[in-house]
């Protein structure tokens, strides 16, 4: 690598790693091109010679997020056997942990759309459709009846409902919950949600 | 009422009537004080003489959003007799019809955040609360040796799996969802819940 690319490189990180902490502190509205450039040592156009635009800064931080959600939701799996359900019930409380210890963070992935007209780019979609393979597998293993596509909806509906628990029990409005009453219901309603499904298919 | 206080309830009343149709065109964050005094043909500043502050008017139309929704609710109850769990199901479907049909005005009622400091006023909370009776009636029914606390924080677990189904799969991003197919998989869903929280409740 030629040294203008190496230093390139190195700007392009150290502006992903600004645009993280600035997200983290002040949330994805609080984002500012002059901060970061400020803070990463360039002039404010020069920003736009390491990232194409601020959708792909915010995927990039984004990318960061997923990357240790996923290894959060691996850890979890591996922490000690499970039956398939009970692994499901560890993946939901984890990911409820997760958004909490990095609430800012785990919003933006929700939070941010693109420029009208602007596609979410493939490397994006891949990484995010990627984690879904945590609840997939034991999904998998439970209902070996179901085709993939039938425990693709499956899955998405559980994250879904998983998340809405989330989403709204880290709210600090309406339905508001402690942290702890929240993974207690979260396990509940998971393990309500499998066993009912179980109910109805086909073994 | 005097003259003049019936001049300010009638533009008042117009003022909010304003704010929801712009936040139905453009969302909330499109809402802007000067749009809404030039449509209602009252100075800048006189706005804050109808409605105490911009949280005092996003509530306001919240309230017409949650009225509209609780008549919805109500009509999905009285349509021909149903066991509760069908009952559940058919609320949790008609929530997810309303926000297809009013995606910004009921995108604002979550979206929307009380100036830091400032508490939401009791008569919206009331309102927001009193929501939840929909979901509790057909709960109590099917649980009756459960209390109020516990059928409480069940109504809002439910609650929440579905809003978190309705959002993401109403979202133009990851895991959009055709609204049939939504619809289909809410009503599982919500089955599921019911059916898995019953095998394991004293009845």
């Amino acid at each position: 690598m030629s040294k203008a690319l190496e230093r390139r490189a190195k700007l392009r990180e150290a502006l992903i790693l600004a645009a993280e902490r600035s997200i983290a502190a002040k949330g994805l509205s609080g984002l500012k091109t002059r901060d970061l450039a400020r803070e990463i040592g360039c002039a404010n156009g020069a920003v736009y010679n390491l990232v194409e635009d601020m959708d792909e800064l915010t995927l990039r931080v984004g990318s960061r997020t997923l990357a240790r959600l996923d290894a959060s939701l691996t850890g979890a799996e591996s922490n000690g056997p499970a039956s398939p359900t009970e692994t499901l019930v560890r993946i939901a409380v984890t990911y409820c942990d997760f958004a909490a210890a990095n609430l800012e963070l785990w919003r933006a992935l929700f939070e941010h759309r693109m420029t009208p007209g602007k596609p979410i780019p493939d490397w994006a979609i891949d990484e995010q459709m990627a984690l879904f393979a945590h609840i997939y597998r034991p999904l998998a293993a439970l209902f070996p009846k179901r085709t993939a596509v039938e425990l693709g909806v499956t899955a998405r509906s559980l994250f879904s409902a998983v998340h809405g628990m989330v989403t709204l029990g880290l709210e600090q409005k309406l339905i508001a919950v402690p942290i702890d009453a929240l993974r207690a219901e979260i396990a509940i309603m998971v393990r309500a949600m499998i066993d009912g499904l179980a109910l109805t298919s086909p073994q």
